[in-house]
């Protein structure tokens, strides 16, 4: 199908007519759980140093100021709200992952659309058609080029946020059939954000400006705005300037039928997915050993490619490098049991015992690896070593979060920064939002009351 | 030098350091042509219905309306004019050209400058300093890169000019070296723009987002909203995630001694550059032959393959398409000896006789010819034949437009929009410009009167 001339259009038709009703009860189901953690992620990462300066740096811009940055006092206009929004989603590493594409949906998606829905009445259900809708659009994007994309350094989630955001905003602003293909043109020509950014604040900013130029390009298509009718599949178009792989079939196939939108899956820990099963294997071999880790000689993993080449920063100096180190995160995970955000704050990366840890962890990658799996041998001083096999760790496609795990992600980390009580109150509304009338009055509900 | 690991710090160093009197007097008198010429382009292009489009779009999401959409009674806050103004600069196809790389260099970042120099008082000088400085450097990262990223696909214009704006905007703010380092970090992240969008309202789109984003970069790094210190050249960073050729030598080779600002050229027709000789070749036929015009039968051209490449359109619709045709150019050239913004307006592109005429319109392409030549054979219905060979098209590199020519263009376009006084008035104040004490006043004074 890699011929096809008409995917955008088509793609474009699809998005204006999938109402709710179309979308299966299971993927609705899913859509509400990408919601309420990526409220959660959003009001825990909401003061963290990177949302100060990126609020301090844009704050004099904004226009009036309709939307609520989640979890904090200030309010901007809806563009900016979607970029702050988006950047506190995703500054912990803590956000939801569509596995085969490494995609981290909600905050390119959630951050537009919530902000939008301050400043213009929109129902809880409109508000979960549109983020199925846009999530669809950007996994189904990634798909039609990953590994390619990804692999030539695109952070996939700015890449195809961008397209995912303007078909959600565009659903909210009920963009004709020619609007909302111009609108997927103007997104998919602000495609951007280099994978070397990772470790560094500009990393979340990707997330946050997909969610803001995908609104943009949603506004500019309702003014009629134009744009080419074939910005994904044109020969200078998104797929093929940005990859070498194209496989239109991953956007159009089962379009409606199958959906992508209903394999997203939730972070337990604070860092790159990667990381995963190396920190789900050392909490359970620390549970095991009790004091006997202090012990350890060594610890040697075996693990996919993948965790080296993403998480391979020996010596992370901030917590932000910490998250991008599996190194530390073995140390923190076997000494802490611990792989929240409190697990990558500057102070624990530096911690003494761990740094002295972490040098002596050891990383064999194996391709034959499941990205999914890894195995943990602990050296003892003595000599001894014990083993750990993680065939599929938890917040893997096989082994979700349940909805109870959830909640207790969603209230931990909202919990530092609103208190617990507000934290336990604003879980219960996330998972009522699709009856709100004004789904807009749940941000406002994030503002700290204390 | 392609290891070279401190490309982004090292230039970084160069922007915060390059004052004006480190920039030779000739550079200078070419940084003053380059705005002149955008200028008169802004103006020209502020009416367009592109430009009402993107106002409609955005108007809503304007923060404090501090800065002025040149030659429109609007305001909007300077990120917003930032955008408005790189669109109409850009949107006639009039502006200028960076002929090594095809790079319209002020858009992007002239911009991005006048607009905040409404915000925060900026002397001519200052402007003037940064904007050579922000040209310099989107010119030298563009050849770095080029051909084979523009071959790519990717709008040398928006993927370069952000960080050309960053750069500019960066200095206006007195960013230092590490905040220099993070604001080409946090722009070049964002670069971005798809050939494919030529002939759609979202080419112009592209200048304009990258001095908007370019602005952005610089007040976040200002900020201290950190991004990676080797955004150009680390193995996932611009040059090697944007291109096949990576040429570090192109941006630190001879920086402060030979200047790529003093290269800028000045189109003479407002469409595509590659089209020039055409256009160029045909109004001097048409002089030469009087209405012998009339009895032409057919007209075979000899150009570089970007012609067809480019400007390929065998049956535009629209003036925004006309620019993009080199048949309707042609012919436009030979019956109404025009080559200005008035041969690409929706009427002219669709007049019968035109119509006829670009039909009969033939293009041989010959990679051993110029691309500022061409040679055009006109055969007439009586059989006989003559041909004009253009060696190097006015507003080429060889034949450069004088300041005489520059004049006349910008009150040519200027006063369709402004009036011809108050046309002329601007064009005296816009060459006075560095002797300005705050140059924002310059914008303001582009406000029609009447």
């Amino acid at each position: 199908m890699t011929e096809r001339t008409d995917v955008t259009k088509a793609l474009a038709e699809w998005i204006v007519t999938c109402d709710l009703d179309r979308i299966p009860e299971k993927t609705q189901k899913e859509g509400i759980r990408t919601f309420v953690n990526w409220f959660g992620c959003a009001i825990g990462g909401a003061n963290h140093e990177t949302v100060d300066r990126a609020l301090a740096g844009v704050d004099v811009f904004s226009g009036e100021r309709t939307s609520t940055v989640i979890g904090r006092k200030e309010k901007l206009d809806a563009l900016h709200a979607a970029l702050l929004n988006g950047i506190s989603s995703h500054v912990l590493d803590y956000d939801d992952t569509h596995l085969k594409t490494i995609i981290h949906p909600a905050g390119p998606v959630a951050s537009a659309i919530l902000a939008v829905a301050e400043r213009q009445p929109v129902t809880g259900e409109a508000l979960l058609n549109a983020l199925i809708v846009g999530v669809e659009v950007e996994c189904r994007i990634g798909n039609a080029v990953y590994p390619h994309h990804y692999d030539r350094g695109w952070h996939i989630t700015g890449t195809t946020g961008v397209m995912g955001a303007a078909a959600a905003v565009g659903r909210l602003l009920s963009l004709n059939t020619q609007q909302m293909t111009w609108a997927l043109g103007i997104a998919a020509t602000q495609s951007s954000g280099f994978r070397e950014m990772f470790g560094t604040m500009t990393k979340s900013f990707h997330p946050g400006r997909a969610a803001q130029n995908g609104a943009v390009a949603a506004y500019m298509a309702k003014a009629d705005y134009d744009s080419s009718e074939r910005a994904i599949e044109a020969p200078r178009g998104f797929a093929n300037v940005m990859s070498e792989k194209q496989d239109y079939n991953e956007i159009l196939g089962g379009l409606g039928e199958t959906w992508e939108a209903a394999l997203n899956s939730y972070k337990p820990f604070a860092c790159g997915i990667v990381i995963h099963p190396t920190i789900d294997g050392c909490i359970q071999l620390s549970e095991e050993l009790g004091e006997d880790v202090q012990n350890i000689e060594r610890v040697d993993l075996i693990a996919h490619p993948l965790v080296l080449e993403l998480t391979g920063k020996p010596e992370p100096k901030t917590g932000l490098e910490g998250k991008f180190s599996v190194f530390h995160s073995a140390a923190c995970a076997l000494v802490h049991r611990d792989g929240s955000p409190t697990a990558f704050t500057d102070e624990m990366v530096n911690a003494p015992d761990l740094v002295d840890l972490r040098r002596r962890v050891h990383v064999k990658t194996d391709p034959s690896c499941h990205e999914a799996a890894v195995s943990i041998t602990a050296t003892f001083k003595d000599g001894r070593e014990v083993t750990k096999q993680i065939e599929r760790a938890i917040g893997s496609f096989e082994k979700p979060l349940s909805n109870e795990q959830l909640n207790t992600k969603f209230v931990d980390q909202a919990a530092l920064v609103v208190g617990q009580r507000q934290a336990e109150d604003l879980l219960t509304r996330a998972w009522a939002f699709a009856e709100m009338d004004d789904v807009g009055a749940l941000a406002k509900a994030s503002v700290p009351q204390s």
